[in-house]
């Protein structure tokens, strides 16, 4: 029965909601085995998913686990997504903005996989800040202050989290269809109304070109419109990193430098477009006006005030962020004009520093990172210092090449 | 590393040979899991393998394990293999009819998996007969009576046998060059001068259709060719069983048959056109010149001879051949032609019966099995009696249906 489902779908022929639960239910509950998953996942992989597919998968994810029961909130709930990126702390600086607008944040994050950390672990590394909140503490911080970003409370789509850790080590990462539904899922049980999603697409992505960015869009907002949610999109480039700081200390420094308005550019224009849409749809409010609140409150310093608001109310003490590592500079071996900076390669480079982790099991420096100290278009000097380099990492040779193009 | 050699197979690049030795040994030694080795298989049953990526997989099968010494045969060393059907108790017919004449015939074969048992499950059905036998016995008999039928004894090609167990419950056992790889490697391994083939293609094969058929012929030529060796094929049609037993004593009852001169049709014009193509490459003489031969042979009763000769070298006792179990027949509900007598239909009730086994820990009962007594074409007239059924399972409803086609 399952052999015939996997052929099926390696013969290019469209299964049935009935046949995606038999295999899918079936590796969660270990009766399908691990392998013969995988040879299904890659079949999904090559032979890709009809509409129909997609919404049945979604369904099966969402009704694998808990739905998380936010009724104690009013108004719209809005959500916010990144399909993740090198140096991505938006939601750092998005969340205390929206909040400060008046719409309420309520966001479960993740832990990283990968080369650099997770928003949860940015959150960590601020000393004595707590993200493992029970629903009670949730409800109430919400409804007193209106942001909370914490840990996953409740087993959402458990069924997704298998299949993602089995596609990590399987080459199925890439599947668009797959994507989408855990993206979706994991949304709709954590029951927002409306989501905002930032689709990262580059060569520090999980997206390498703008055709599957822009297939990846429609297919969310297409699950989006099948469970009556609102889906909004951002198509990022994620070529080169977001912003200066990557390595999770260095990154809330940032986030909050954006917040104290001493940051222009790529990261702050993100952040803010980000935080219009979610501030447009929970206000129903036009992009244009929301835009508008969303800087007011940024050079006011609501949204600093409620960022460390809500740092103080998770127990965080920001002002003992302190980096604790040694320091070391990258400088140009040529002059010229800094015409790139790769993302993948930063991004590696963030992994061997300490500052990400390969399994569940690696622990994170939060204090490993880098500082990039010069922008694309700079001219530069042979000698320049390039970027600064954080770690605890002894006796190892990093891999500067193909970080930095200059010509 | 792996991951990306399995996502150049999902994208349909072609895999150099150290990518397919990297992952393949990698397997072998546990470095690659079965999750990983069944994505990849996955992608290779989708996106298929070029000539050059099968000569590689061929060679890295064939010296993953021990190469066979056969320099005690002075000639040519010919070897006979079939993919597999319903009924096919070929190598008991043809094997015997070779070597009398004069074509020495070391045949290493396997235990079947699957619906029916494999020729050493039908020579172990003979009370008495030993089918592990040592290399120093192999060559004596070889020697003495010119004929071996043996289990393997050297660890031939080890990894193709992994890899076949992980295909068996991943839905990827229908790759046409893995499964080329796969009979070339075990023959090329048994250090085989020239090889004939018989190609099942039907409802009771492994290849369903012509086309499939017609591509794994070529490949197996073009692997020969490769690596030196003659390849001839036969492609035969497993829409309906070959012969008129299915089952393990059933099936050496029928072969003792034909080599007496009882039967005609299907099976004994495949077992001829088998062994002539055999002798001829053996022999070094036209395929017409051969069958004359092997024709003359199976008259004078010498093939018989030998089979009895070959049976009672090995120690087994043929006249203590029973079938103990019960019998029950199969009547026609209808009065008409006899249309279809379905394999694969066969096949399932030949394993209900207890004739075959799905794990290797499966016991197989050898007195169990099938004889058809109707012919295609025949004129049936209703409470006729089809077939005659063995077995010992008590307390069970045979499904009987979609077997004989009627009309």
């Amino acid at each position: 029965m399952i052999l015939d489902i996997i052929s099926k779908k390696a013969n290019k022929y469209e299964l049935t909601k009935e046949e995606l639960e038999t295999i899918f239910m079936g590796y969660l509950n270990n009766k399908v085995k691990d392998y013969q998953m995988s040879a299904f996942l890659m079949a999904i992989c090559i032979n890709d998913m009809s509409d129909s597919e997609i919404f049945a998968l979604t369904d099966i994810f969402i009704n694998s686990g808990d739905i998380l029961d936010l009724s104690f909130i009013d108004g719209i709930k809005v959500d916010k997504h990144s399909t993740g990126g090198v140096g991505d702390k938006t939601t750092l600086i998005v969340a205390p903005i929206v909040a400060s607008c008046g719409v309420p944040v309520i966001k479960m994050s993740g832990r990283g996989l990968g080369y650099t950390g997770g928003t949860i672990d940015k959150l960590e590394s601020i000393p004595g800040l707590k993200v493992d909140l029970t629903l009670e503490e949730i409800e109430k911080q919400a409804k007193e202050i209106g942001i909370v970003i914490t840990s996953q409370t409740k087993d959402l789509a458990p069924l997704d989290k298998k299949i993602y850790a089995l596609r990590d080590v399987t080459a199925t990462t890439n599947s668009i269809p797959l994507i989408a539904s855990s993206i979706m899922s994991k949304k709709i049980a954590g029951n927002a109304d409306k989501i905002v999603i930032d689709i990262k697409v580059g060569n520090g992505a999980l997206l390498k070109n703008m055709e599957d960015a822009k297939r990846l869009e429609s297919l969310l907002i297409k699950i989006g419109t099948y469970y009556q949610k609102e889906v909004r999109t951002v198509i990022s480039n994620m070529d080169r990193p977001l912003g200066h700081n990557i390595g999770n200390k260095l990154e809330v420094l940032e986030a909050l430098d954006v917040l104290k308005g001493n940051v222009k550019g790529e990261l702050l224009d993100l952040s803010l477009e980000l935080a219009s849409k979610m501030v447009s749809m929970g206000k129903e409010i036009s992009e244009a006006d929301a835009m508008k609140e969303v800087k007011e409150n940024l050079e006011n310093g609501k949204a600093l005030d409620k960022f460390l608001e809500f740092v103080k109310y998770q127990y965080g003490d920001i002002d003992s962020l302190n980096i604790d590592a040694k320091v070391y500079n990258i400088k140009a071996n040529k002059t010229g004009v800094l015409k790139d900076i790769n993302a993948l390669s930063i991004a590696k480079l963030s992994e061997s520093l300490g500052a990400g982790r390969k399994s569940k099991e690696d622990k994170i420096d939060y204090n490993a990172g880098i500082i990039i100290k010069k922008d694309i278009g700079d001219e530069i000097k042979e000698g320049d210092i390039l970027a600064t380099i954080y770690t605890n990492v002894d006796n190892k040779k990093f891999n500067l090449e193909r970080i930095f193009e200059i010509s």
